[in-house]
């Protein structure tokens, strides 16, 4: 799935800290033919057509998020930092680095059965989208497949994920990070 | 420009303060058809046809203008709290209530004579919607409109924009605070 998607990204060296090579989709976003391609490929999940929300992961997921429900006709759903959401919530800790971080989700944003299309900008450990998934399923819905924009595969992530049974939708990789 | 838009959008009380009533839009989003409807008006400028970009504003901005964006085939522009952005940025503060924020954008996000839609979620005060035209415009584009779901008119912030000459598109209003 490597349309060239990847010649959109711009590498920023040593962000936010020295030694990391910081994949910046903005430049991809910025640009008509790459945003409608990134977004037209991240939905061909294989039920595309029975997605019934769109979950995108703040920030950046909620870019491509929003273009990816409009495209399927479907309503979004945002997963957000934690005290940023002003319904009720649920929360679940994810492990950073160092330390731990939370996401929520509004407790009456799915029904039980609503099929779930999960949406980042980038695959590392995973860590985030396994805790927006048990937030969607603890509300319970069914996420059916996982889209983003870059896999870093070398850190692991793809894999936990597939391990839940999940569909994993990815546009191009880098390597040896 | 009242379609049914206001009957979508979720009240809470006293969030984040007391005595204030938040407008939640995250049930219009939730919604397929309420989704669908506001960006379908929401794009509906009068040059609407010779938009080059899109500028949404962190983090409702995001969800919305990355749909517009890809309706309208434009490229999608971030403005984000500062220290998000990955590249070179320019800075504007705004006043809130108690204090300043700031609001950064990449400085080669746009190109001179680019033509502009800023969208986010509500117009209040227009403090930060002000802002992100000044950045848009440090940066030699020119902001043709400004599109919003909700106008809260007793704060002003329609009155401004028009005072700058830009054309504000809003799909609802709340009177009274």
């Amino acid at each position: 799935m490597d349309v060239d998607i990847k010649a959109y990204i711009r590498t920023i060296h040593d962000h936010p800290h020295p030694g990391i090579e910081f994949r910046d989709i903005t430049t991809l976003l910025n640009d008509p033919v790459g945003f409608r391609e990134a977004v037209d490929a991240m939905v061909k999940v294989h039920d595309a057509d029975t997605i019934d929300h769109v979950a995108g992961i703040e920030a950046r997921g909620f870019i491509l998020g929003g273009a990816m429900a409009h495209q399927l006709f479907a309503g979004f759903v945002p997963i957000r930092k934690k005290g940023k959401l002003p319904g009720e919530t649920i929360e679940e800790d994810y492990a950073l680095e160092y330390g731990t971080d939370t996401v929520e989700l509004h407790i009456d944003a799915v029904e039980p059965g609503d099929k779930v299309l999960l949406v980042d900008d980038l695959l590392a450990t995973g860590g985030t989208a396994i805790a927006a998934i048990r937030l969607l399923e603890r509300a319970g819905a069914e996420v059916v497949a996982c889209s983003f924009v870059v896999d870093l595969p070398d850190l692991g992530g793809r894999a936990k994920l597939e391990a839940l049974g999940k569909e994993v939708l990815t546009l191009c990789h880098f390597d040896g990070e």
